[in-house]
């Protein structure tokens, strides 16, 4: 477990949740507030979070949606009993299990929801340098393969339930190739920081045995301006209104709002 | 072969190409342009068009690119006659030959190429209202898989040569889970309508044997303004440079002069 002097407390959804994290280890920054403000999840349904870290993604969500029964998994214990405790310190119901993706645990194996969610890591296993913190590395690094994410999402879904996923675009392939046999009615949504650069994050969501045909959404833009000059301030409307007031991301619609160029 | 009154002479590339396109049948508009613009084609190169019909990407290349040489496989006969005389009636070398993709005529199996381009037909077989002219249901119509327009493409490149297609954003899972066992340093552009719009279109581009990730390139916008006015006076900068113009499009670049919002 961490000590009380590893952790700091930090504000999302403006403040709204105060959640618990590890000074030097793997920290939520806005991905799992996009995650969670993506999922349309309707009060009384079931929502498993896969790989929940410190509980940010289910929170926001549980912040959003009165009435969801939420569970979350977590690999590592110390970031579990965090997701724990951050769940309780803001009211919220998220029961954490702690375990393996890859070797689902009997109680959830038992059971089926209507919606699961991930922010699986970003880095493929093998490349680059690991983190110099162990517990940031098996949050960042692929250890367990990304088609097994999606594999286990898809396999805990009731037919006609949804995952939804975000991933660095660059995995964008990966994840329809993973997706196509079993899943349908599929959305990516391109997330750019500026526009102009390339995509830096997809969330794509999928229906589990859905036929529907793929979507690819107008590109939800995160900042204003064509520069870095201190992003708490340069923040789009819409990209503000999801971090600070928990609004919901129509999937399909995208960055509907994008304004108008000229 | 079609007569002379079921034929119009249209102008691309600001009239610069003057093209024969049947009055009825399978008529390109803006797509074979982008496709051509896309290709990062150098003099003396060689490349394949698969599905020419009237020629248009290919012609649209050969007028950007001086030095090329150049070959298109057409289906239908008609088709590829007009091929043949859009290239002579602009002065372009364009070789054309007519067979079917899936059985690779014996000509084009003993050569290799640095470029093979494509704009497959959009509607996958079996669904939806047969076009009523025969000629534009062959060009429109999925009667090959998407898959085997993969695959003959990369059969007939170089290795590390590439393979650039245009297709609706809808079949993107499609196409990368057809790429991704022999492809790689894929790109992926999207071209939307309008801002805010979901993405109509899709340039992908990848290289044979490549191992470059993934790049989802920022969108190009072609309109501006966010409702349809008259489009020929409402494209954006960059599309109207592109179409009217002759001008080169950098893949990865993508977008990347999308003007500024805020």
């Amino acid at each position: 477990m961490f000590a009380p002097d590893e952790l700091t407390d930090d504000g999302f959804l403006g403040g709204r949740l105060r959640v618990l994290q590890p000074r030097k280890g793997y920290r939520a920054a806005t991905d799992p507030v996009f995650l969670a403000a993506a999922v349309a999840a309707q009060p009384g349904q079931a929502v498993l979070e896969l790989g929940c870290g410190a509980g940010v993604a289910s929170l926001c969500l549980a912040a959003r949606v009165p009435g969801l029964v939420q569970a979350g998994l977590e690999l590592q214990p110390a970031y579990a009993d965090l997701a724990r405790r951050n769940a309780a310190r803001n009211g919220l119901p998220l029961e954490v299990l702690e375990g393996d993706l890859a070797v689902m645990p009997a109680p959830l194996r038992a059971r089926c929801f209507d919606h699961v969610i991930a922010n699986p890591p970003f880095y493929p296993a093998g490349g680059g340098t690991a983190a110099a913190d162990a517990g940031r590395e098996t949050a960042q690094r692929e250890a367990t393969p990304l088609a097994d994410w999606v594999e286990a999402g898809l396999r805990r879904l009731h037919p006609g339930g949804w995952l939804t996923i975000i991933q660095e675009a660059h995995r964008l392939p990966d994840l329809l190739v993973a997706l196509s046999a079993r899943a349908g009615s599929i959305t990516a949504l391109p997330l750019m920081a500026r526009a102009g650069r390339p995509v830096g994050r997809v969330i794509v969501q999928a229906r589990k045995g859905g036929r529907g045909r793929f979507t690819l959404a107008a590109p939800l833009l995160l900042h204003e301006g064509a520069a870095h000059d201190g992003d708490r301030d340069s923040h789009s409307d819409m990209a503000a209104a999801i971090l600070r007031k928990g609004a919901a991301l129509d999937i399909r619609a995208g960055g509907g709002a994008l304004p108008r160029t000229g």
